[in-house]
């Protein structure tokens, strides 16, 4: 079994874990958040960027705040000194150890936020600078490529929109997740179907749109990272106003649903593309709608925006799967490293 | 001549015209500027949200303010209502009449913020809708793929983030401006030997980070619809961070740097790919140390901020002459329209 693989197994007890621990990690967020709560910023890089993508989303849909994505060289570069009195800023990384988001962090403490950390590692220099924690209790990750780290990332933005605002999953849905990974993780054949489309492809487009948007950078990411395959993950709405141009029949496209607001979206995306001759791997609910030339269906009792979770597992199983049937070792990607010294 | 060449042609009059006006629009924003402003929120999408990104940076350089890339589909889609109180919002949009950047515009509005339309057309919706208007002096666009409206919107972000905060150009580098983005248009020559570079790879990668990152998405958008290769842009962080693992001999990667606090990052990200076996076309100034296998140079007297500008017309000759290349018309790429009705 590869360390990737292995990394994945974990997902249904981390997941379960940090559903356990969520009132009582909600609670301290609850503590530390400004009496006059103004907006959130979020800074992180690689995988953990596209989690707090996912953040950027449960967190503006459970408060309606603004939440922004910290460009990090405007900090670390340019010598920007923010002004965020009534912040709440939120760090990420797996390591707890990234320079240029210790950085960022410390300057946006320096600019009046109050900070949170989320992090493996509760005595990393990001989780010890910080005025809070959210720990994910994932241990090391094997593998290169993020994970269960990812997944961890979302359940805990998940946790920190809902101390902020309202519900992002009900009682059900936390109490479905773990179960619903499990489900996933096991059934794998269909996800050998869908190697085969993808594996005649010369590029991966990645399509989703909003609460599970952050899955399709994400399996672009993972896909690149494993796989060594040009893959780019878009918006659905943002792909139609543009990118369209380049679905033809060498290109393949892995959509990412869920029943909701945005389904018929990305529903038009797959069609149109499909219409310009690219194969189509639809990934959600089995009756959800989205229909692909490959069907990888996901279970649908943790609603959309925790669903964001097992899509991203479907992701991760595509990136595995093609990266073993192109011979490559989806655990050490030629040219990557685990902690980045960008600073 | 193509209508994508005609239009780029009218750069050099359109930016002179924004750099004429640039006081007294500047004015009207702070007039309108609430006392005790918390924030800058945009709305955008395609080349116009690439315009924003360059916004993003150089508000948040000019004030320190979190600015923040709006996620429409939370209005459009999912209901949510923003809590805006204290912010700014600036919706973009070529045309004035994109449903979905009017119906976001009117969401942060109903949610506290006072607006800013940025659009070609001062009797369109966004414009008549919003509390005050930058118009782009472009007129119409003859080819589908924005170019004049582009560079005319960083240009409305700089003379925005002037308003906010702090001079993003000096009076010597705005007077250039529109000589330099002249002089760049005269120069193809440079630009037939990158396209020999492009025409080969199979994938084109475009590099760039902090003031002048959004040329770098921008570029690959361009490439996309106009040439239909693939192509993707990063910021040279994100691309260290992981991507780099499919920087091979199939690749060819385009990279924007200037002299400043990043052009070592990017000339890093340069120098990793091409020990990858990746061809490089290098777009600086002459004499900024950022090295290519083709060098595809600008005149260095606007500074680096407003230097995104004519580093942006060198994306733009990039992608028309390898569309010209490999036998596309520019003007008309498949499958695309010029208002969509993303909603």
């Amino acid at each position: 079994m590869t360390g990737m693989l292995a990394d994945m197994r974990e997902q249904p007890d981390v997941l379960g874990r940090i559903a356990a621990a969520r009132s009582e990690g909600a609670g301290r967020v609850r503590a530390l958040r400004p009496p006059d709560l103004r907006g959130v910023v979020l800074v992180a890089r690689g995988s953990s960027d596209h989690a707090a993508l996912y953040g950027r989303y449960v967190i503006e849909l459970a408060t309606g705040l603004p939440v922004s994505l910290a460009a990090p060289s405007l900090y670390t570069r340019y010598g920007v000194r923010p002004r965020l009195d009534g912040h709440l800023a939120v760090g990420v990384s797996q390591s707890g150890q990234t320079p240029e988001i210790l950085r960022a962090l410390e300057a946006m403490r320096d600019g009046g936020a109050r900070t949170i950390a989320i992090t493996a590692d509760p005595g990393a220099p990001i989780a010890t600078g910080a005025d809070e924690l959210l720990e994910i209790p994932t241990g090391a990750e094997r593998a290169i490529p993020a994970t269960k780290t990812f997944t961890a990332e979302l359940a805990a933005f998940a946790v920190l929109a809902e101390a902020l605002g309202r519900e992002v999953g009900s009682e059900d849905q936390w109490a479905a997740l773990p179960e619903v990974v499990g489900e996933v993780l096991e059934d794998e054949r269909r996800v050998d179907w869908a190697t085969a489309v993808l594996a005649g492809a010369e590029s991966v487009v990645h399509l989703a749109r909003g609460l599970t948007y952050a899955v399709a950078p994400e399996g672009a990411l993972k896909m690149k990272e494993t796989a060594g395959r040009p893959a780019e993950g878009f918006s659905s709405a943002d792909f139609l106003h543009g990118p369209i141009a380049i679905a033809a029949r060498a290109l393949a496209v892995v959509c990412y649903g869920w029943p909701g607001p945005v389904l018929a979206d990305v529903a038009e995306a797959a069609e149109l593309s499909h219409r310009r001759g690219a194969p189509i791997v639809a990934v959600a609910p089995a009756g959800a709608g989205l229909r692909g030339d490959v069907m990888v269906a996901v279970p649908d009792r943790t609603g959309e925006a925790l669903g964001a979770i097992p899509l991203a597992v479907r992701a991760q199983q595509l990136a595995l799967s093609l990266a073993l049937a192109l011979g490559r070792d989806p655990d050490r990607p030629a040219g990557l490293h685990k902690v980045t010294a960008t600073a």
